[in-house]
């Protein structure tokens, strides 16, 4: 980070899946804002540079890049100066047969800055012009509509989709490099060229050791902005910064996940110099907000609530953004459970970019009750338990909580979802924070030599009935093992012979009770065992009821139990 | 349909997955003006209505709410109303916080007529003059933003997000009711206020009347195209119509998948009058162009290959409103199979929506090569297996994909997921067309007595993988099942004595290969089978290359029988 800090940019080619880059420079340049609101001082501007961002006519498409650069335009990003290149092609050949809107347009009602360079194939000195009248733009994010022709040079293909995805082929080269009076060899660079080029070597030193200079008497006045900013970029995390994580025990009052997820964050938020984030819309909800904080907002973004607004796909790549700026920040981001269907696209870059984003994922079953079908999660766990990188925890009480947030910071190339409860839940014994990190662990157990006539596995707000299941086929006389499956990613990664000790291969007498779909439980319950969970779309009624009526409860337990 | 077809409205209001309507809306304008512009008349408009939607804030927030207005100014839908309620406040409060954007100015960017009615609380001839200017503009969209209080009425509550999501509460009930001047009790309707709306009793009745006479006689007139339009409104599809699918031996030609269904869409389309449908700009790589039509475009809304651009999840959300428009419109669409996940939040609603949109997804697993991980999916096989009243093929031949179109066309209360390979495959014997209504079915067999000393079971490409490894293993003296798995959730709906003639119980030597996420596949192999597949992100590469490189092979199927 540091090289990259003083007055450098971050540039952000449109590849793969579109959009996704663009809001990715959002988060970047919130990043910017934000260090710099927090560390620079009025004698030492410490955090300062541009970030510059490449878009096409198909990222333009997507809605997601609207919903970003409605969020950089509402901030005021001075420092995203984002190149559009307007080239008429994308792989169905011209934009006229689906994109005739008038982009810039669109931009300038999201609150941007917009300029337009005619010729872009080889118009430099406009190109130059136009990024220095973007600088001098500052509260405003600048779009620079840059006019091209796509394969410019290549006299046959040329403003055609042809050379949108796929090579020109050796003719076309040959002719290209005749036409444009290139009479290299392939890969041969020219003198005049490299060295051209070559002079950001020692520019880019002179700014590196201008900026450690300046570091260094920042650190001389401000050492403690210089040791909480040091840590933001290096990501070392404060000593002992886990123990700040509140404690339960059985005796804590009953509550919703969501609500303990809040008294996590807040806790970390204290101790965790890079923790920022917030949700779609939805923060009273969620229940994301750091009491100790303001919004992250235009005049005021050294504050750490950021507001999204109804845009969960943005929000996530956002915070791609944010996670891959410094190594020290933290983004979480919050909605819905049901609404990461809106966000995946997203998320599987999170996964893929080794980008530690936390999802808050609240109301994380039928349990939210009311607001029905729509809103309730059924295929959503799986789903996630499915991608790879991805750590899916659903913890079942406050000390799972935690757990999961130890972990989830911990994990900084690797996303986190918590599936949160929107009902009050007790804080069973048996569960812990060292626990999660197994992923499935032993909760309640009263078998000796690893042979209990039964195992009940569970996840989440279900914990809660399998253990009382438990107990009545306990008072049966039976032997019980609940286990709590909070995160079976990690419960993978174990040794086989503590995979034994939580599921030995002699019982087979084994009930999974979850909220969602039962798809993916036969890897623990095994061919002999049985599955309860939910395979239809849910239903409107308060939670109790619909647990009831969707057969989520302790007596099918013990029916599935006594029928193995 | 036909007592709505004529001059008359379909409305949706905001809620539930936010933004999803207005797109619905605009596939119900789409659908409006294709079918108006395929069987009206000079002395005949048959087809004729307007198509009303009601958007909030945080719908505009959304950024499928762009993608689709951006499709509907670009076809020029003019007679699709939006009424933006601006209330300037959603679930986080104020607005301000998040959305400072200018609405209308996007808008008008996107190619639409807009205008704004200040006083939309009770401001009541404001809005019929809106709505009435809004229909003189007949080739573009309008959007009406209509400034209203939220909570109009509440003393205490209006204008605050304290009536966004929770009700008033019982004084506070009492205190609108006193401050409106509403004497009446809960639910009373007075004799006025029921007067004035059942007029519309009377009203619709001669308007459906009147619409049956005017269809007498365009029958009368023209009886070839109203038998059509009879078919597309009941949706009763022509007998023998299935007949039309390609027909394919293990003589024809290898072919990739997607090319088969390119045969088969377009063998549809010639018999099946309601299907139309078409690609997030990747039509040629999907391989969906209808051969014998034009692009539905503003000025020749009869055809049917619809452009959708880079929009997933606006092209989605699309569809379900034409499937929701008429029984016998039958809409598809395509991208890469990766980017459902842009999309998910539409397909989940066609699920839950009983929209029978038909998703054709090419490039259905790290056999596209080149593209690399950011295009190879892994986990959504299984992400679509569990989601409910989802229909997930993935077909192995052109009789399977014939197959798998077949049961899409006839599920119309169900979503169909067509998974299609890039790459090449033979057409192998033993599958069908009957056995993809099965789910899972044997394609070849040398055992007797339903005894096979291994079952191996696959979907898609792998079938071809799976036969390889039991030839081999039929070489060396063993009797082997191969099972196509092509659609589980069919197979899952089948008789117990049918499962038990596939995967016989007592045999418990089962193989699964898949080159995707093995999650779910421990249902059918059990606790003492192996799975083969991919559980981490896949890698740019030739297909043949990265298939040897992942263990996706005939050896490994071989080795793991042997490990049984």
């Amino acid at each position: 980070m540091p090289e990259h800090e003083t007055n450098l940019l971050f540039c952000l080619a449109y590849a793969g899946p579109l959009g996704q880059g663009i809001a990715n420079a959002v988060g970047l340049a919130l990043a910017e804002k934000h260090l710099a609101a927090r560390f620079n001082k009025p004698d030492s501007e410490i955090v300062d540079h541009y970030t510059y961002c490449i878009v096409g006519d198909g990222c333009n498409m997507e809605g997601i890049l609207t919903e970003a650069c409605s969020l950089a335009g509402h901030w005021g990003l001075g420092k995203l100066i984002v190149f559009y290149d307007d080239n008429h092609i994308s792989i169905d050949g011209d934009t006229e047969i689906a994109f005739t809107e008038d982009v810039s347009g669109r931009f300038e009602a999201l609150g941007w800055h917009t300029l337009w360079v005619k010729n872009g194939n080889d118009g430099y000195d406009e190109i130059r012009k136009a990024i220095q009248e973007a600088k001098s733009v500052t509260d405003k994010p600048t779009m620079i509509k840059v006019t091209t022709t796509i394969g410019f040079g290549s006299p046959n293909k040329a403003n055609s989709y042809a050379v949108h995805g796929a090579a020109l082929g050796t003719s076309e080269v040959e002719a290209t490099r005749a036409n444009l009076g290139w009479p290299y060899e392939p890969f041969f660079v020219p003198e005049d060229v490299k060295s051209h080029w070559s002079r950001h070597i020692p520019q880019g030193a002179a700014l590196e050791a201008d900026w450690d200079a300046k570091f260094a008497q920042y650190e001389q006045k401000y050492p403690e902005d210089a040791a909480t900013l040091k840590s933001i970029i290096t990501g070392e995390l404060p000593a002992g910064w886990a123990d700040a994580l509140p404690q339960y025990t059985t005796e804590s009052p009953a509550d919703a996940t969501r609500n303990l997820s809040q008294q996590c964050l807040n806790a970390l938020a204290k101790v965790v110099p890079g923790l920022i984030g917030g949700s779609a819309d939805l923060a009273s909800s969620n229940m994301t907000l750091l009491k100790m904080f303001g919004d992250f907002q235009k005049d005021t973004p050294e504050e750490r609530n950021v507001r999204f607004g109804v845009r969960e796909h943005g929000m996530g790549a956002i915070c791609n953004g944010i996670a891959l700026h410094t190594p020290g920040l933290i983004p979480y981001c919050a909605t819905f459970f049901v609404f990461t269907d809106y966000m995946r696209g997203a998320m599987r870059i999170s996964a893929l970019s080794e980008a530690g984003v936390i999802y808050v994922m609240t109301h994380d079953s039928i349990g939210l009750g009311e607001d029905g079908p729509t809103h309730q999660p059924i295929e959503h766990l799986v789903s996630f338990r499915a991608m790879p990188n991805m750590l899916m925890f659903r913890p079942a009480d406050g000390k799972e909580t935690a757990g999961a947030y130890k972990l989830a910071v911990l994990n900084r190339k690797r996303p986190s979802i918590l599936a949160l409860s929107r009902q009050k839940l007790p804080h069973l014994p048996g569960t812990s924070i060292e626990g999660v990190a197994k992923g499935g662990y032993t909760i309640s157990d009263n078998s000796t030599d690893n042979k209990p006539d039964y195992i009940i596995m569970s996840t989440g707000s279900e914990v809660e009935i399998a253990v009382k299941a438990a107990e009545e086929l306990t008072k049966e006389g039976k032997t019980v093992r609940v286990v709590s499956f909070v995160c079976w990613e990690l419960f993978d990664e174990q040794s086989d012979e503590y995979k034994e000790s939580v599921l030995p291969e002699a019982v087979t007498a084994r009930i999974s009770i979850e909220a969602g779909s039962t798809l993916g439980w036969q890897k623990y319950v095994g061919s002999k065992g049985k599955t309860i969970g939910i395979d239809k779309f849910g239903a409107s009624a308060p939670a109790p009821k619909i647990y009831k009526e969707y057969g989520i409860t302790a007596e099918n337990v013990i029916a599935a139990a006594k029928s193995l």
